[in-house]
């Protein structure tokens, strides 16, 4: 099969797009994912434009095979990862930013255009594209609409869904269409638009993105938390909740990150405490500093041993560097398999609490970052690299954190996606009628199921 | 079919919740779209729980049986119309608000409860649910859901869909589902939650609703700008785009509707201007008051003959509830065509020009509400009521508005949905490739067909 579809992508492409190489095939057929399988995709093809890739879709249609699309393959859950014979769309070479519009506040971008690449052409013109995940050097896009990635400022600015207003792409039939909209409000048909967004390429092979944008923000006033214990930090989250401020940031970072960032950067963070909060939040002017002191007032009835505005904004950036780093610099101390489970906000410090347990059971090492004002938990169970029985301890610690987390009514995924690493955890979330409604609409958009084949649903 | 299914439904409901008076009927299977056509249902079932809805559509699957579900019958497309022999689900009995939870701001609701009493229930305790249609006092959450409805607050805080994070429903097959999660984010699986807001009932009868909600905000500023006509009010609209301004309400009202108003509610409203904007902005302290002088200035930029930040609390009110009111007022002249097209803000004045000239072409009488900030704009088409003549130069200015709308970039619904109405209009806005997928998603949903059969896609 895959020699066929290859011959038939020689035919119908030219030859600087299509990858034979195997050494180059190999770095394009998986993700970020630790222990996600995968095999080395039959080919890659790195498209120019939309037609091409409704090249590739039609001559793999016209022999059965898997299509896998992908970004910069900074997924965690291995949505990206081939199999043998498939052939992967990469998008590294549709790149461009087609249109920033500051009337209408959309851009329209091909999905290969890397998120801060978007953001810094944005905030020129005095706009900003919220969805910041902390792939967000790295990550395209694309990848962002497959996995309908979140970030550090949904807790109040939402996730990539909400900024999608339309997407053009390759369905499962092999044609180019547009679904969604360009003006600000639409209910014209079924929300097409947002079905494909976090489908993970199974449903249509996206080929050019239009996103809503916001004015630029004020700047952010930022405070810092220290605590004794994942569980009091869990307990100053909820404070936030409870008390009517809407933070712009609210992130965890546990001791375990911040020794993994200084042992690789050397940035001199390590605190004297367990856990970090570092809160942020962007009201303009009075209302703003007054939303700082509502957040420190949080963090104190949480129980902090201390917590502060920042004075020093070099520093407060620092901080959230390093939260961005903490997943990088984990990975250099061993595979790191990452969490992803989302819970109640009030059921964050029952949740942390439980995966200390949990790792402590199964002798697993776990550091935790968290978008914690969004219950949104990414426990890091980091494995000595080659020690098979630390990888058996870490999966059954990674499943026990599953069943703590639908226990306390959360769900698998909160921005990571299903890809392969969820699938297991999906099945006991859904019913099974909603697995049923699931594969039907699978079956109705992708009816020879070449796309991106079993992924994201059960 | 109809006596079959009427005897079914007796045999499985109790007798109170069962409707079968011709007159009541009548009153339940239509909704407010003028000209959109309906016939009596064979039975209106008003379900005291969602055990009885499944009921009802198990027993219209045995008999092949149309299912049109209701909340309160404001809707303006007639996606609520029954067909003869089909049965009417009306949620009136079912209206509880079973939960408002403010830590995980979210509430649990029945799809009876009236828009209005819910955001009084949240403000109670300092919560707010945004979306606010015109028809909040009297319009329901699963009505409102099944429309995906917008409203004043949309041009900032967005329209139900961005609200809507669970799903309680019956599906095609008669099974009872949950859809969507209650935590904050959420990537487990397809949205099916988002692709039934907005469906108009035509992939599943929802039955209980879980809506996010946010803190309540600071007070609002109010800011008036009177216009000699509709084209330069539509240019300051498309400088409050450019100025990055984003007022939480941007509302344009001519003077046709403040002459209905006020020859209703002698409110004493008309201007000395044809066309009045009514802004509002929310940002909290010296910020608001920053952003309501933004705005003044936009308006003057415009080309505003007057524009101040209302001073007068009441009157700001007033003129909002005169914008809200101008619907049924001028119903009382006769029968209202609502249009609903959404265009790009820049061509809001543009696309008002045009809705004049097509109304003095046709020599229709044509007022003017407009979401103006979203570019949703509700031109009503006002007739004599019986005058056939009078009515169909209406219906061509309609037809007209939407080849317009189109050739601007437009949509042909912003919020009121596609129902009966907008199903020619449909079928020129999307493509015959968008058209089959969704048609395809149908299918999968609800392969008996029963499921408001007709409305929302062509």
């Amino acid at each position: 099969m895959s020699a066929t579809v290859v011959d038939d992508l020689r035919r119908v492409l030219p030859a600087e797009v299509l990858v034979t190489d195997p050494d180059v095939i190999a770095g394009y057929s998986h993700d970020d994912a630790e222990w996600a399988p995968w095999q080395p995709a039959a080919a890659v093809v790195r498209p120019r434009d939309a037609a091409q890739v409704q090249a590739v879709v039609r001559a793999c249609l016209a022999t059965g095979t898997p299509v896998v699309p992908r970004g910069a393959g900074t997924g965690l859950s291995g949505a990206a990862n081939a199999t043998a014979g498939s052939v992967v769309v990469a998008f590294d070479a549709m790149d461009a930013i087609l249109r920033i519009d500051p009337a209408e506040r959309l851009a329209v971008v091909q999905p290969g255009v890397v998120n801060d690449r978007l953001r810094a052409a944005c905030a020129e013109q005095g706009l900003w594209y919220p969805p910041d995940p902390a792939s967000s050097p790295w990550s395209t896009i694309g990848g962002n609409v497959a996995t309908n990635a979140g970030g550090v400022c949904c807790v109040k600015y939402g996730v990539t869904r909400d900024y999608v207003l339309a997407l053009e792409l390759v369905n499962g039939l092999g044609e180019l269409v547009r679904v969604g909209r360009t003006t600000a409000k639409g209910v014209a048909g079924y929300d097409l638009c947002s079905l494909l967004v976090g489908a993970e390429g199974t449903l249509g092979v996206v080929t050019e993105v239009t996103v809503r944008l916001r004015p630029a923000r004020a700047p952010e006033h930022t405070v810092v938390g220290y605590f004794d214990s994942v569980t009091a930090a869990g307990a100053a989250v909820a404070e936030v909740g409870r008390a009517g401020v809407t933070p712009s940031a609210l992130e965890l970072v546990d001791r375990r990150c911040l020794e993994a960032v200084d042992a690789w950067k050397n940035m001199g963070l390590t605190a004297e405490a367990e856990v970090l909060l570092l809160g942020r939040v962007d009201a303009p002017g009075a209302a703003g500093e007054a939303e700082a002191d509502a957040l420190v007032g949080c963090f104190e009835r949480g129980g902090a041993s201390w917590a502060a505005r920042s004075a020093d904004a070099e520093e407060a950036d620092a901080l959230f560097a390093a939260r961005r780093l903490a997943y990088p610099a984990l990975e250099r101390l061993g595979p790191v398999l990452t969490e992803d489970v989302c819970v109640p906000v009030g059921a964050v410090p029952e949740m942390l609490t439980r995966i200390t347990a949990i790792a402590a059971r199964h002798h697993t090492v776990v550091a935790n970052i968290a978008h914690a004002g969004d219950g949104n938990l990414h426990p890091l169970l980091i494995t000595p690299a080659g020690d098979e029985a630390a990888r058996n301890r870490a999966q059954a610690a990674f499943a026990e954190i599953i069943d703590g987390c639908l226990e306390l009514g959360g769900t698998v995924s909160g921005e990571h996606g299903v890809g392969l690493l969820k699938l297991p955890g999906l099945a006991r979330e859904q019913s099974p009628a909603v697995q049923a409604m699931q594969r039907a609409v699978k079956q109705a958009l992708d009816p020879h199921g070449i796309l991106n084949p079993g992924k994201a649903i059960v």
